[in-house]
């Protein structure tokens, strides 16, 4: 067992889990700010020469998990770790964001996904990207396909995003 | 505070840390074995889809934290949250692996760079990336400009992994 403690919040627009945009084409592109705690500001040094961040939180208002989750993004159940799923056996999540600036303590971000409040454990830099061309994205890419040859796909295509059904 | 219990263990090339390549250059090309409990083995339905997974876990033979660590991909210290130092308020580890195949409840990846017997937290789709010419890499970019500089580059080329001390 590991006990973890925040080293800050995220503030975001997202008061509950209703407003966060998820399923097929959902967009993250909400700014918000990584409060970190002020006696690891140190820790921040540096970090501004950085585009794209690493979140790593805490799903603090989900509890319990299920092996197979049923994705926004799809009809068709998949295993928890093949989605983004809140309800996991540790209910940790992870985000990129783009950083926008440094205040102190506070790091202005774009792309947040997750709700005001929400515990962080950690941030890293985001260093390297997968190449498009080797990446494969399983059931979500057949998910799209079919959606796109679904006659309703235009209405169904602001309602969420890839994976998550927070 | 929260606790979080290892969903399975990560069967490495690296008994030990000096074996894992460090810093400016450093290639993460290792296969590995995500051992994942039987009991959880159905989380991982549907994974086989997706060519590269996060996998996060923990450093769990680091102690202690530093808020300026001092990557070997560099002469000069970072803030701690700017590297992926294994000193870190929380002792997490975030790694991106490529999956070559699954046997039940193990899964044969390539990249890893952690410890063998490392405890995992929580394994994830990789579902998109930064795009390259959005990505800046901070002091990262800055130390490789100052390393292809220098004359003994070619030396120090194959030391170790980016912002990586373990």
């Amino acid at each position: 067992m590991f006990t973890m403690k925040p080293i800050g919040l995220a503030r975001t627009p997202y008061a509950e889990a209703a407003a966060i945009p998820k399923g097929l084409g959902a967009e993250h592109r909400a700014d918000g700010v990584l409060e970190i705690l002020p006696h690891l500001e140190a820790g921040l040094t540096d970090i501004d020469g950085f585009s794209h961040l690493y979140v790593i939180w805490v799903f603090d208002r989900s509890s319990g998990y299920e092996l197979m989750a049923s994705p926004p993004s799809d009809t068709r159940p998949h295993g928890v770790f093949a989605t983004r799923s809140p309800y996991r056996p540790n209910p940790i999540g992870l985000s990129v964001v783009s950083l926008l600036r440094r205040e102190g303590a506070r790091l202005h971000v774009r792309g947040v996904d997750m709700l005001d409040g929400t515990p962080i454990l950690d941030i890293k830099p985001y260093l390297s990207s997968v190449a498009p061309g080797e990446l494969r994205r399983g059931w979500l890419a057949d998910a799209e396909a079919r959606q796109l040859d679904s006659p309703d796909a235009s209405e169904q295509r602001h309602a969420d995003t890839p994976g998550n059904r927070r």
